[in-house]
């Protein structure tokens, strides 16, 4: 059923399969095993690829920034690596929200409001999407979001002031790798305590990441805009970021 | 080069052509004549007919409503009507807002959130739209109208509260009139003194109105989704809509 079974543990069932993972049940019921897939989907599944080593990737990138996260004092469902495409993560109940920070316009930003693309905004934004494929992550204005009870007023100031402190950490971070920041999508879930932990994965799947020394537009991008846009070389971008990633990672232990 | 020249005012030259209305400069810099067409467009100008009556139906609506909402205090660009397909209003820079104020849930909100069709909101919702054709009239969150310079955050406040006093005023003026007020569209400008003025046009154009007494999904609308939806008997609901709005003014005069 896995690839390998990592040896400490035994597996149950598959709980869900997404696009990007699967989840699988553990002897323990609060832990859940998240197996890394090669697959790529892009414009709400429309567009379907794989992308070589892709899972080991995001499993190896997302457990190494999880792990500096938690040494800064932010909660994620993170637990361990049992292989490098697997992460062993804390069950929680996702909240029905993608949670997307800014720090310079790309994307449906750009599309919504005209703002050139690269337009690097004055300070971070944090914008709440509605997680729903079938609806197509829609944008969530506050009032839609409490309207919809996706989260209560209190939980989106928590997660908000999480997202915030979590770009100031990341940004800190890929520039050490020689990458900027541009955006990124975190999802957060509710643990058995109702703790909001950071879950999911952050990952050149899920983040915004151009070469900071690169300017042409095509170049620079090292993140699933590669495979969205048929830009090409997307396996060599995603490798190019784990080395970086491994490096930044290893001159600081 | 107009249907009808009101013999008091001269009027020059076309000073801009909508999708439901000509603007024409006058005499008077600070004086604008808006004549009413009966050209209908949906889904952003990709739908195009026309409805018979709708321009002189649309203005005299639109006026009787801005004359009460003056009695109300509320302040508009409404000067006079020197023909029943004609409004004089004050000359306003338009803010580039498209400000929704939503009793009930439908059209786009009810497509992006999934709340049904209907759904009494527990209070009513104003949302800002961009008003910019090309992009399609995206959605603003408060972050991105901010962003954009829309509108500064104090008019932002005094909008959002406008737009609030005046779905009261409105509420129960369609209430009298057999009509459940399910949400509607408003402009703002600024005069020439930097007021903020409600201005372009309230009609069964930019309202969604339902039939009170009927709760047959389609026989209740009363509105453009008529024409967006191809519901047929376009021309009897803007009809029956006028001859209900000329009825409750007169009953109370
Ligand atoms: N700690 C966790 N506990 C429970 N579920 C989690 C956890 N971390 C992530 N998930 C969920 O795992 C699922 C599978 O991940 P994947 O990235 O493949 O999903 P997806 O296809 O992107 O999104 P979707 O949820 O729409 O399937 C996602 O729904 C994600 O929200
Ligand atoms: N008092 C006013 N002063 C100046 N412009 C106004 C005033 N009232 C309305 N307008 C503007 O008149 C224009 C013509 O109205 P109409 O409803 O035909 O426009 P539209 O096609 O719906 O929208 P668009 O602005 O995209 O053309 C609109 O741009 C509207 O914002
Ligand atoms: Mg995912
Ligand atoms: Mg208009």
């Amino acid at each position: 059923m896995l690839k390998s079974l990592p040896p400490t543990m035994s597996v149950h069932s598959k709980l869900y399969e997404g696009k990007a993972k699967i989840l699988y049940t553990t002897d323990n019921p609060e832990v859940l095993l998240a197996d890394f897939k090669d697959d790529a989907t892009a414009f709400n599944a429309q567009k379907r690829g794989s992308i070589l080593d892709k899972g080991r990737i995001n499993c190896i990138i997302s457990s190494q920034l999880f792990k500096k996260l938690e040494a800064n004092g932010i909660k994620t469902h993170f637990i361990d690596s049992p292989a490098p495409h697997q992460m062993r993560v804390k069950a929680v109940k996702i909240l029905p929200l993608e949670v997307v920070v800014r720090n310079i316009a790309a994307g449906s930003l750009s599309q919504q409001t005209g703002l050139p693309v690269g337009t690097v905004l004055k300070q971070p934004m944090v914008e709440f999407y509605y997680k729903n494929d079938q609806l197509g992550d829609p944008l969530l204005t506050s009032d839609r979001l409490l309207l919809m009870e996706l989260a209560t007023a209190e939980q989106v100031d928590i997660i908000k002031n999480l997202a915030l402190q979590i770009n100031e950490f990341l940004r800190s971070f890929w520039q050490q790798c020689g990458i900027t920041l541009v955006d990124f999508k975190l999802e957060f879930g509710l643990d058995s305590q109702q703790q909001i932990l950071l879950a999911d994965e952050i990952s050149p799947d899920t983040c915004r990441l151009w070469d900071t020394a690169e300017t042409d537009p095509n170049r620079r991008v090292m993140d699933k805009d590669r495979f969205r846009r048929d830009l090409g070389n997307v396996e060599d971008a995603y490798q190019e970021v784990l080395q970086r990633v491994l490096q930044t990672v290893d001159s600081k232990n």
